[in-house]
């Protein structure tokens, strides 16, 4: 069974997946599988993943047969086991529990070579709503603190099979990134009775200098304070807190503003390996004594995806500091996004 | 003039660091020098990198000319730059500041290709008295909040250079991980009257299962919640706050401890890239109106080092959440490297 386990000095949660248990000798890890090498997501290859948890068919087929649109089925390697009480306990000044959770593959297309860059917008759009309905399937298991839906594209950016997927971590902390920026939007709804990412989003687009895209329902935004060069915020212009609850026109217009920054990046930066995460806010629903304060203060909260392009090495710097170098200025970014031939 | 900029959702703070405006084409960056190449930090080469600010010479040449064993440069790509005033200010709901601060290299030994495993502890000891000596000078700026003493050893560690090298930022403001732990032990002092890294510490040694090495004045331990496979903690066995302040006793002892654990990583894990940081208390001696209230406290705090082998890769999950996945349970990780030979 994994374990989390709590760092009491960084306040971190940790994965602990000890019946992985890599040994020296197992560093580094298997590289992706290349053209041509067998592939567990292909269409006709249904049996050779664990039994599916949902799909997206059309011509009446069974599950685990041919015939699917976008296909989800459990990790067959998961970092959380779905069985399983917490258990929660201190051990001494440490902090430990089950490693319950649940860790799934959506697997995007059929096809082998159809990125979420390239393919058609409904396509997309079928993958995001296929997003929102493991989320609120998810969200009912009151152990489940967080849903963390995340896509790892090409081997630099962890992706370990180059069939287009998207993963989805369910566990039972909300993590620490998440636990601030809920906690940023709380303090500041407290302070100004405004959403902090609402004025952020208004404010940049006012500028104009740092927009990538921005239409009536969605906007992508190089953030001022960008980590990485050419990393991205993508988000509903209006608030919303919750992507469980964006309506299927927001489905919509999402895929659309996606697609369009995914080839933006493809085109700009020659197919970079990338890292897309969705931000919403925790499962509200749990159970009190598992509750903290930021958990219960949800809807000043702003839903959104942070996109990181792979580009540059991290070092300890940046690894140890949360402080991070980046070397190209996120106006110069938005202006090349912005003007790449589509 | 780089810049430092504020992330009003995360709270962190990132260098832009606009002049060297990294365009599309720029990435991936420059891959590290292999052996024959030519390499400025290689005795006879000093005329090759900007002029020194501190060497340990034995033989009574002067500056810039070989026949140092420890030598100091300023970094020649910095990050940061070393005049002017930090202007800090806001712009609408962003923070910025001038990227002001110091950014320099600690060249460990003349010879290109004997690391810190392999070198005599003597020699070692010589580097860590350096790193003492650059903490204690650059103190005395009041412009510098906190000082970053950081390795990175093979390229996909992030090292650009393979001569033996060490790094250190200074910076205008507490990095967002230190001002994390400095809150722990603050809080944990006001509810126990304790040290919270002494704490951990007693445990482990109580424990022993996570150990690699603990002698009377230091302790290397695979903490609980590693977030990387062999991770490691490595602090003075006895309260103590400041890395600025250390003994040369400690030195020695530190040198000796440091060679060991290094050379174990390096003897179980095939010499891996991997990164060190020095976590130490921030520059209280700074303005009152730049300090934040974790700067204030800082005699509650426990330096030591953090090592991170780089042996996985970093994925999307990890990135955007703070929340990892460790695939190597740390007692383990501990047990292989308290068992290789060396």
């Amino acid at each position: 069974m994994p374990e989390l386990r709590h760092d009491p000095i960084q306040k971190r949660w940790v994965i602990i997946a000890s019946d992985r248990g890599l040994r020296p000798d197992d560093f580094p890890e298997l590289e992706q599988n290349g053209p041509g090498g067998f592939c567990p997501f292909c269409e006709g290859n249904e049996s050779k993943t664990p039994p599916e948890i949902a799909a997206i068919r059309y011509n009446g087929r069974g599950p685990n047969s041919p015939g699917w649109r976008v296909r989800v089925v459990p990790n067959k390697f998961p970092a959380l086991r779905i069985e399983g009480d917490l258990d929660r306990k201190g051990i001494g000044i440490h902090d430990r529990m089950n490693g319950v959770g649940a860790h799934e593959v959506i697997i995007e297309t059929p096809r082998h070579d159809l990125g979420l860059a390239d393919m058609p917008v409904e396509d997309l759009g079928r993958v995001i709503w296929m997003y929102r309905e493991r989320l609120i399937d998810l969200l009912r298991d009151s152990r489940f603190k967080y849903i963390l839906v995340f896509k790892n594209y090409g081997a630099a950016a962890g992706a370990s099979l180059s069939h287009p997927h998207t993963q989805l971590i369910a566990t039972p902390v909300t993590p620490l990134t998440i636990a601030e920026e809920l906690t940023s939007a709380r303090d500041h709804y407290r302070y100004k009775e405004r959403c902090l990412f609402c004025d952020v989003i208004e404010q940049e687009i006012e500028s104009g200098e740092r927009i990538v895209l921005a239409n009536d329902r969605v906007v992508a935004i190089a953030p001022y304070a960008s980590r990485f060069p050419f990393e991205l915020f993508l988000a509903p212009r209006h608030h919303h807190h919750s992507f469980a609850e964006i309506s299927d026109g927001m489905i919509q217009d999402l895929a659309a503003a996606l697609k369009e920054v995914l080839l933006r990046i493809k085109k700009c930066l020659n197919d970079p390996p990338y890292n897309f995460l969705i931000h919403t806010i925790p499962n509200v629903k749990t159970t009190p004594k598992r509750t903290a304060y930021w958990d219960t203060i949800a809807v000043d909260y702003h839903w959104h995806i942070e996109i990181m392009p792979r580009l540059t090495r991290i070092a300890g710097f940046e690894w140890g500091t949360g402080f991070y170098i980046n070397p190209t200025a996120p106006e110069e970014a938005a202006k090349y996004l912005r003007e790449v031939e589509l």
